[in-house]
């Protein structure tokens, strides 16, 4: 089952700045786990199954870092907003719907089904307050047989009567039943500890998440340095922390299993906590221009040497489609460049679309690359309408995917070595 | 023929900031003119043909003011370069090509292909200085029946020789034997001068345009302040002007009927020009973020009352879709906001929608709303595949056509009153 060969033509990037190519090549997955690309198939492996996808190109999946799955349906609503009125307006409405889990079930349904069609074969997922909920959308996440992170959203504070929870007593309570019950239940569904961010948790909530991340071996994703008006109010409601950073940290929140979501305005000082603990940015640029938040300095990220992935943030993000996150992550490096910091190189192509394989790939592991031992994920896009030409240069037509493909042009999909489609 | 009524959402903008949200209505087309939209079809109207589309979504087209027909092939290709580099890598060696008739026969039958699919019912085209490959371009969107002008590009300096006109004289030759050759053989097609930019332009060159263009009543088409390198490379070619713009003033190129794309880095100078002239913008922002160029300040130049539309400057910009030209135009005029430009404040949605039809629909004439006796351009937009909820509020339903549509949701096409498809 987990044992084969795809055929076809392979692209990835084994390092930051270096794009693979590998022309009619063979991709080879032992065991859930890739053996190795190769011009030639060698003897050992002839024996196995070949799914031969002929002139199509086989590309690792992309890795979704950030988003949130009960905004799905806002997908492009509300984008002349910022992120705080955006929150009250579009956000917060929609999300205290799931109390009402039939509710969920259509939603979850829906988003999971165009999640799978699309390019993507990890995410780390939000979910919302509710238990019930966001155990829901796990079971959907593993039947569909993507891998994924899946938080139950924890917030005791500063948000509708509706979607609060009681106390940072009950908020933890919260996880802690939602973690007992989905105990051993799921194997490619992962639950990771997920304060909404600093203004709508307490001080306590946010202690009690850091110890039950720790106990429990857990990740956490959160937010970080979105909005500059979120990082005042930040300011204010922790006047003991010098930034917003360390307002997790004190916590015991930042370390190298942690994913923080946005970090467009961090300081220097706040640069070196994420780099000594190790943190994961998750870098959404179609949703930082869509609700104005600005331009995070992702080269100087790359330069100081910190993890960065990128996301789609739905629906600050309008899109669940990570090619056009690409394309922003690259057109906001250029114009970051163009307007002011001539010192941070824009992002090459093959920069961006590292980062949307194994720079946030390895947050899961090994996975982002067809190398020996990353687990095997694999996307075959079919680019017969985007490349009409017929052109043969494998690297032109690497390019014009990430310029013009969308879930249309993805035509199967493998993820740990299995396939879903 | 051209006298119908079509039955569905219509969707269109009066002004600049006003959308009109007409659900459940009727636009008539009378004699290929619009003659208004009514909730309740009106008595002296029920003997026309109804096209009926439902519960779909009726838009006035886009209007597309600028991009390079040859340049089609190479969507997505060379995002890596600068203008400058990027013309001698990329372009420059694609138009070489269209002297080759018959390759120009296989390229431009794509190009009016997928125009023709999108969402765009009127074009400003650039072709090559090739002559029968212009008018081969010119036959085949006459024969879609897009509205389009198109021009033979002019160029006699600082290009490669394979492109290069042998000298002014030459080049103006060939515009005037083209436009004898033409005339009269068009009714949806019409010529206009086209100086490709002021490095490739001899001020012999340049006058002699401003001449033809008097002589026989054409409007004008070029680039203007795209690129920081070019501007300055402006100003050493021609150091008796005081800035860009007025080199083409200098000339007679700018009128009410010409078209200057891009400019990115106006001077205040240039902008009292473009202002006094009454001369259109083609704002690109697909293209000015791909290749780096910078952030066209939109809003100042609606402020100043300048002429806007919207272009997909097709092969800097990466996509002949003019929804991700608009969505761009929204998230650049954001990013400009925030980045420093705090007076100008970001455009709506529906403002952006203004400019890629009206706005741009002005340089044809009537065109872009449905307004009585507005020209009856219309699109069918099928948008079940992005609205996948149900969603009936005909807003929420119009946000999501801006942020999610493609060609894929283009059901239907009238142009000047005919259909289509």
């Amino acid at each position: 089952m987990n044992t084969f060969v795809l055929h076809g033509n392979i692209v990835h990037t084994p390092a930051l700045s270096e794009l693979k190519l590998c022309t009619d090549s063979y991709a080879v997955c032992e065991n859930g786990l890739c053996a190795g690309v190769f011009d030639v198939l060698p003897e050992k492996f002839s024996h196995l199954p070949v799914y031969d996808f002929g002139d199509m190109i086989i590309i690792p999946g992309y890795v979704d870092l950030h988003l949130h799955a009960p905004q799905y349906q806002n997908c492009g609503l509300g984008m002349d907003m910022e992120l705080l009125d955006w929150l009250e307006a579009q956000t917060f409405p929609t999300e205290a719907r799931f109390a009402d889990i039939s509710y969920a079930d259509m939603e979850y349904t829906r988003f999971v089904e165009d999640l799978l069609k699309s390019a993507t074969t990890r995410a780390c997922v939000f979910g919302t307050i509710h238990k019930e909920s966001t155990m829901l959308l796990m079971e959907k996440l593993e039947a569909s047989g993507l891998c994924s992170m899946v938080g139950k959203v924890s917030m005791d504070r500063n948000c509708p009567d509706n979607l609060k929870e009681d106390d940072s007593a009950a908020a933890l309570e919260s996880v802690e039943s939602w973690l007992d019950e989905i105990d051993g239940r799921f194997s490619s569904t992962a639950p990771i500890i997920t304060p909404r961010f600093v203004p709508s948790c307490s001080n306590e909530l946010l202690e009690g998440l850091g110890v039950l991340s720790e106990r429990h071996n857990l990740p956490i994703q959160s937010h970080l340095s979105e909005n500059l008006s979120e990082i005042d109010w930040v300011q204010e409601l922790c006047p003991d922390c010098p930034n917003y950073a360390s307002v997790y940290d004190k916590f015991g929140l930042m370390g190298d299993r942690t994913i923080m979501a946005h970090c467009v305005h961090l300081t220097e000082d706040e640069m070196d906590i994420i780099h000594d603990r190790g943190t994961y940015i998750a870098h959404c640029p179609t949703s930082n221009v869509n609700i104005r938040s600005g331009i995070a300095p992702v080269r100087k990220f790359l330069d100081r040497g910190l993890n960065v992935g990128l996301g789609t943030d739905v629906s600050g993000g309008h899109t669940l489609d990570m090619a056009e996150v690409i394309r922003q992550a690259l057109g906001l490096s250029k114009l970051l460049w163009r307007l002011g910091s001539e010192e941070f190189k824009p992002l090459k192509t093959v920069e961006a679309f590292y980062l949307a394989t194994r720079g946030g790939g390895s947050f899961f592991g090994k996975v982002g690359a067809f190398e020996p031992g990353y687990e095997f994920d694999a996307v075959v896009i079919d680019d017969r309408d985007i490349n009409t030409r017929g052109e043969q240069d494998l690297e032109k037509r690497f390019e014009k995917i990430i310029y013009l493909s969308s879930s249309w042009n993805v035509c199967a999909k493998f993820v740990a070595g299995r396939r879903l489609f």
